[in-house]
């Protein structure tokens, strides 16, 4: 399989409350917003918003499930400064952060914030990363 | 919040079963093996696999919860025949296939594949995609 994301898609429980979250709170702009999905498009790929059930049943699972999701979504940012002022403008949006700034162990700058549905957005800062131009993200190991 | 995403990581039940999927299943080439996380870098972000637990205290969160992850990833490819011959592929490398191909109800082409911890991964042919020679995906919604 092509090594290689095209879309990653979050099944919601409230699609307006959703989007509010993406776009009011975060400011997010919607590419396309159709009856029962909302796609971002992202460099390289897209983030869709659709009903939790409608994606279970669409992949052919049972929508049934709840705690910890199992997964998390990164935004990097260059420097631990910006993610300290992501995480005042999060707080000013009135969303509760899971996780307050603070070091890693593996030598960064994070915090964690919920999306509507407790999905975890992880902001974080790592020396490891380049940040190109067009937005996409290259990790260097070294 | 930019509108971009760096990083999906997938808090996983068993590390080497895992790699074992991305990689002897499906092909992919890990960029760093750590102890305790696997990256691999995409075109403009990376995937990386880590234990589930050490996801959910790294995000602050519980760790309990099962059933429906309420997410999907998804691999568009350029024909309806890619599709199937990644669903023979995955067949073949004994994986079972949680939807078989068939036409969606948006005018696509797909069928869904589940990692070792029931991950939904949607393997898609969709018109309104434009596959970039870097691997990047752009969605035309007209």
């Amino acid at each position: 399989m092509d090594q290689r994301l095209s879309l990653i898609t979050l099944g919601v429980g409230d699609l307006a409350a959703s989007r509010r979250f993406y776009e009011a709170c975060l400011g997010w702009t919607p590419a396309a917003v159709l009856s029962d999905v909302v796609f971002y498009q992202l460099p390289g790929l897209a983030l869709a918003l659709h009903p939790r059930q409608a994606l279970a049943e669409d992949a052919g699972l049972s929508p049934g499930g709840g705690g910890f999701a199992g997964f998390s979504l990164a935004l990097n940012l260059p420097s631990p400064a910006e993610v300290d002022a992501l995480a005042d403008a999060v707080r000013a949006a009135g969303v509760a952060i899971l996780k307050p700034p603070g070091k890693t162990d593996w030598g960064g700058y994070h915090f964690y914030l919920p999306d509507p549905d407790g999905f975890a957005w992880e902001i974080a800062f790592n020396s490891a990363c380049t940040i190109h131009p067009d937005g996409g993200t290259v990790f260097n190991f070294g």
